[in-house]
């Protein structure tokens, strides 16, 4: 109703113009009609004022966008407790509740100010801007990220991120690690790897540099690969479940809950609008929108990749593969979201969807055991979709592909060396892998004294 | 983009120090209560500004209420694989995950513009507009929808409702419906029935401009009665599971999991925030407010009228009645949320909650299997509450529910008998339900080769 | 606080007519720099104009923190559920979904308009100002609130808070109450008990208008404390559930499904964005987003405590502790979530978290039986999170620590009261407890007649 002002007033401008000397005369010839908001008119719409209108919407969605890769965690967790068996479904969780825990205050404490160093002092070590979020009184204007949201939502917004990349070695590593080697890699990992090489292209390092820069928009090499490459590196060194792989044949190990996988996977598309709509880090009309079409496509268009590709490979309608197609087209188009054309996120999407089975049914061919499909999930497709960038899209050329190329193994290269290195540190002195018979008997029961699920009716 | 506005404006401050004399006169004027702000009024809010801060806010509800409905697949997978048995856990699930794939890329490709042909080109055959979605950079502007969200907002939101359509069908006629039948059905109702119907009312069709135009405010009859005819067709062709009706008898076939069936009726509760906020088309603070008001009233009566009806037609405190009769209480105040009052809202809700208990009891009485209650909750909910926008609320009139009953009769007529046309073509050219063996054995097992549940400990 | 501007600028008005031509000049000065824009600017951004938008923007953060707040009774169904036994799986969410649905029913008709008075007419018995929402049309208008929401948000944004406090009590008394004593409590705890005691603070009673004002932001002691006094008294009225406490050993009560208490635990957290960041009462970036920060960090630093004292208390890696130290971390920040430092509310939380552990063991100790450690969450931490205002923060100091101790005790000694009379007149006449052999059998198959989980295969 009172949007439609707008229209009026475009007819009211031209006759505005031929008064241009006089707008008092105009304005009082108006006020007939509307005396008040005429001479109220020229007082109110203060810079400071509509900033702050600005500020607060373009915070609100933000925050929005913040709860909602929030509750990634929750579809993380559901899709790794669904998909892992329900003797070690309790330690599943305990691991996904406390990665986000640990993740979030060690982001706090360290990460934050080592991945957006300007944000402070950008003179520390390693670009470390010092201890913990501080009180930020100072950034709390609409100055702060040209006025779209404050220090505050920032923080808990990249804090939100952070703690994915940890969540995604979880799922891989599942059902023989032990807490304390994981709970370990994970403050070591979220505090220190992530923001470390998170700066060098969010944070204004050498990718945002080059002469042709890096283009990931949402993570599908800072955030995915990181992730996946950190999984890798953990099963390698932990090797796959006891009998898993027997005799050359690769034996099922059946997931407790489909359903739980499935609330996962919806909830982590969910999680994706926010994902990707917020790294907009405005809630700028088109940018956003758009985001938000090329996710929800490219997840469809997943679903789809998975299912064909399952079908022919696995010869069955496996829910498992469309369920890990859509995460496959979500992981895709996270690097190009804001410069693909619907078409090219469906295409983007559906490839994801198949380079998925193909990726699951190589590392069975390898013997590397991810219980979850981390690694084709968030390794293959983060790959991908960063490649892609160079392919498809407004900005599709080989100088582009080459820039893509070098960010994809410059990151390759360190976080899986170090994720490595620590996992191996860890393995070396505290041990990684827990015993044969925790292992057989189910990790719940040992380590944490409690099932996962108890259904029992006495009658 | 339109916050760099500031920063040009700083540019202009010295111009408009220049004009300082006049400027500080005015201000001086004033400067008695607050002579910075008033100096600065005079160059800041253009209307060009303004209207895009408005365009933000309107957009970011927009977006919310785009992802609430999103989630609304979750709720309607929770509930159908939550009331149905467990040896069919995979196949529905499967199933809804597909559909909203499916609906949502064949929407984008075809339903879109054949349901809103006035976005694009409204002389195409069938008022279609042109095949896929496109670039819309035409659309991308202010002037769009009046101001209120972007061309790509509109169309996500609006896909996310089409894909609801082929999901109601899917609860009624599972765990005896081939998956490849079921797929194509879903493919051809959502990309072209539903939006081909759909655009009568919403598209600026015949409903739209009669003397007395049809009201249905969010859907009950363009989104869930014609999922429910869709569902009556389908499940009048597939006829009873096997065992259901026996000796005159109703079969309990108890549903795999009802706090999955729960955890569904409050997301697609939550859902309907955006699915009727959403539809007021903008963030207007009245408009989506009292809708939002009305609508969880309208639930809650619902969760009550399901209860006492379920009481006294079950005599016992059933859970089922009490779930169903919330979706039904929400589905009956669609119609008419943006013009009913609370109290209204609450008896809209209570009777439709009484309905559903009824509606369920009818069809069983009449051996018309329906597993989750989707006709009762969707068909007959969605007419009735269509129809009581001609009984209750600020049109309420005898023209109006004349109006009503026509436009309800024309989506029943239509809606049912494509409906029932695919379906029986399906049935006929490559069989719609699967065999006996496999419906006794469960859909999972032979289909999908993986089972819903596993539950076991090895100690 | 920005939105004041225009109240002030009203008082400008006046003088700055005097103005009127000199305004008019230097604009057109201006003009040689940005013509259009400035020409339209004096025209464009009247007072209503601008305040509708902001209207707009704060009433669309309102409208998510609803959904959010409404999301939590699913977190507390799934909290419940999950925690306690499957043979009374649906007798729980039976409750759950009741509690809502009459709790924001009694809410709308007798609760809101009890709770704030000053909303309408302040000058009805005890306050209340007359039955129902009514239809609230005075109540829409930028002036309402500030202008941060409208009357229908505030009554919906309250009425989601109103049941949460019966809900809580739901958790404590699972597995043993009678569903129509229960469901008679809700009605009587949320329509006038919580309303009642909650104005005292919230609706400008005598706790508001102290020397040294109570502090409680969201509801540690309003809402928890509230909610926890309510379930205290009814776990004494009816004692533990048979076999709980034997021979002077705790006997574990295994729950259904952690997964689902995860979820539930996940999806409260996600709600608290909404619980806290709402109650800001508006969209302001400021103290939205630092709320936010405050809240996630607490809920984190929660886990961590009920994690670490979990393993010395209970010497196993106990998840029920995790997911109950995070509720403690969120129900101890809710009260200063908008005066605490990060590290503040760090350390709040983590005391929390090890409070929650405490709190479990003593209570099993006292032979105190709350099936879901509503108890040591709600009403524990709600205390110390309320005293904690006393303690950190930007108020801390005697003065306020002694204030904060009276509220405590005020709300304590009147909520726990009232809850205890009712809780037993209904022992007395009508009968509290479920029969044992009902109890032994468990609930759903009695009332219900049906079970919460039914998972077999054919095959």
């Amino acid at each position: 109703m009172y949007n439609a002002f707008y229209f009026l007033l475009d007819a009211a401008v031209p006759a505005m113009q031929l008064a241009a000397n006089t707008v008092a005369d105009a304005a009082s010839a108006v006020s007939t009609t509307s005396a008040t908001d005429t001479a109220a008119t020229a007082a109110v719409a203060t810079a400071e004022e509509v900033q702050m209108i600005s500020l607060t919407a373009n915070n609100v969605w933000m925050m929005v966008a913040t709860a909602l890769v929030f509750i990634m965690h929750l579809g993380f967790a559901g899709v790794e407790a669904g998909f892992t068996q329900s003797k070690n479904t309790v330690n599943i969780l305990f691991k996904n509740v406390l990665t986000f825990a640990i993740g979030l205050l060690s982001y706090a404490f360290i990460g934050f100010k080592l991945m957006y160093p300007t944000v402070a002092d950008p003179n520390g070590f390693l670009n470390w801007s010092g201890i913990g979020i501080g009180m930020g009184a100072d950034y709390v204007s609409g100055a702060y990220a040209d006025g779209h949201y404050t220090y505050w939502t920032d923080f808990l917004f990249q804090g939100m991120f952070a703690a994915t990349a940890a969540t995604i070695v979880s799922g891989a590593v599942a059902e023989r690690i032990k807490i304390s080697g994981y709970l370990i890699f994970t403050l070591i990992f979220v505090g220190v790897i992530y923001p470390m090489v998170g700066m060098w292209h969010w944070g204004g390092g050498f990718l945002a540099s080059m002469e042709t820069p890096f283009i990931d928009f949402a993570g599908s090499t800072l955030v995915h690969s990181v992730g996946g490459w950190g999984a890798l590196a953990g099963v390698l060194i932990l090797g796959p479940r006891i009998g898993k792989y027997v005799d050359g044949k690769v034996v099922d190990k059946p997931g407790s809950s489909v359903p739980l996988a499935t609330i996962g996977v919806f909830l982590l598309w969910l999680g994706w609008f926010g994902f990707n709509g917020g790294s907009v880090l405005s809630a700028d009309p088109e940018g956003t929108s758009l985001v938000l079409v090329t996710t929800c496509l490219a997840g469809a268009a997943g679903a789809i990749g998975g299912y064909v590709a399952g079908y022919f490979v696995f010869k069955r309608l496996d829910l498992g593969m469309v369920l890990n197609g859509i995460l496959a087209g979500l992981v895709g188009i996270t690097a190009g979201a804001d410069i693909m054309s619907p078409v090219e996120a469906i295409i983007i999407g559906m490839i994801s969807g198949v380079l998925v089975v193909l990726a699951a049914k190589t590392l069975d061919k390898l013997k590397i055991d991810d219980c979850v499909g981390a690694i084709p999930v968030h390794l293959v497709c983060g790959i991908f979709g960063t490649l892609a960038c160079g392919i498809f899209g407004a900005k599709a050329g080989v100088d582009q592909f080459l820039t893509q190329l070098i960010g994809v193994a410059a990151y390759g290269a360190v976080s899986f060396s170090v994720a490595f290195l620590i996992f191996k540190l860890l393995d070396v002195t505290m041990g990684l892998r827990v015993s044969e018979q925790h292992e057989l008997e189910g990790l719940d029961s040992h380590e944490h004294g409690m099932r996962g699920y108890t259904i029992t009716f006495d009658d």
